[in-house]
């Protein structure tokens, strides 16, 4: 039940803050010993051991982790390492970065579930930042979870839930309590941006949720069980 | 009034597709002319030059330019256009990007306005995709412009509009158009998210929205001039 992270480089070092950030259970895998030393030293579980061999993954937990990130530097070691992953447990969500576009579509054939090319984003990033910068602004606040800030979050309605089965509209308590409901994704897949009050929650749901902290646990509290 | 964007490598490539599928005037400087060929072949602007050298930047126009993207391979060069540019123009905003956080202040230093490390970026989204992956395939879907999708807008109000005076609540029109309104920034540069109905509307004043497009662009007509 924990995540994985390979490779504890300029990516897997800040996905790694993240969890930690979030108090979410993670162990980091770097095969120099330096880094692995580092990744300690910041109070994080690490071990050293070369990722891309199958026994380092089974020691890692690989069979009952929920995620592993392939942050190797080069995209053929973490395509390998996509490979034996998914060879051991098909059950778990890999995520990777690649260096190019054609790269990234070669590591979504070998299973990987989510692929970032770094440079791209930020290509795209920067152009956004000149063309709607209070957008770019306002979404790195909505991002960010320090502090009292708002969030935007995913809340799963339980089966147990006392608002199941009843609809949006009569989540009336909401609206007061500073809470926007951007979207709702039924267990379909299916994303209704801005749904009508009038939709009726099922389990199963996810709302996608934007508000402070404390009024956003506050909602989960109610929709889950 | 276009935009310069210095580099046609990951970076710029990325950031030049933006303005052209946003219909924004732009060109693009690059030294090899493989590359500037490549960029006029996709239908662009593109000329080979040194964007290091001031006469470079003066040919592009920086003197009249809205902004600049220093997207070169190296910290040393992308800080050094930003040095100079911003002598030449001390009105433009430049935007960049860093291989480290450290780099990063130093171009900040530099008179750079914003400056994102791409790798810290993956490595965050990295360990955001695996923690809330609705949130994420939500943000996803929310800033990409194509389609009839639903897009985050920043729209400001003009001195002209008919609404500038008047609250939040009496563009109760909007609730109905599927247009939510997610935070108001005033001129004060202070941001509120999910602000109260009661709140007047100012000239200079960005409402943040949310919508599809063609209800976006039905509220930008209202409240612009
Ligand atoms: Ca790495
Ligand atoms: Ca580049």
């Amino acid at each position: 039940d924990h995540f994985i992270v390979c490779g504890y480089g300029r990516v897997g070092r800040n996905a790694a803050y993240e969890f930690q950030r979030t108090a979410t259970p993670f162990l980091v895998i770097d095969r120099n010993e330096q880094r692995v030393a580092k990744a300690t030293n910041a109070g994080m579980l690490a071990m050293a051991a070369d990722a891309t061999q199958d026994d380092s993954l089974r020691e890692a937990g690989v069979f009952r982790a929920k995620g592993l990130i392939a942050a190797l530097a080069s995209d053929a070691d973490n395509l390998f390492i996509i490979l034996s992953a998914k060879a051991l447990n098909p059950q778990l969500t890999v995520v990777t970065r690649a260096s190019e576009e054609e790269a990234g579509e070669k590591l979504r054939r070998a299973g990987a579930d989510t692929v970032l090319t770094p440079f791209s984003m930020a290509g795209r990033q920067l152009a956004d930042v000149l063309l709607r910068p209070h957008v770019v602004e306002f979404i790195d606040f909505a991002r960010s979870n320090m502090g009292t800030g708002v969030v935007m979050e995913q809340v799963r309605v339980s089966s147990q839930a006392e608002f199941t089965g009843k609809t949006l509209g009569e989540l009336t308590e909401l609206r007061r309590s500073g809470v926007i409901i951007l979207a709702i994704r039924k267990t379909s897949g299916d994303t209704t941006f801005n749904p009508d009050p009038n939709l009726e929650i099922a389990a199963g749901d996810f709302l996608i949720v934007m508000g402070e902290r404390a009024n956003l646990q506050r909602l989960e509290r109610l929709i889950t069980a």
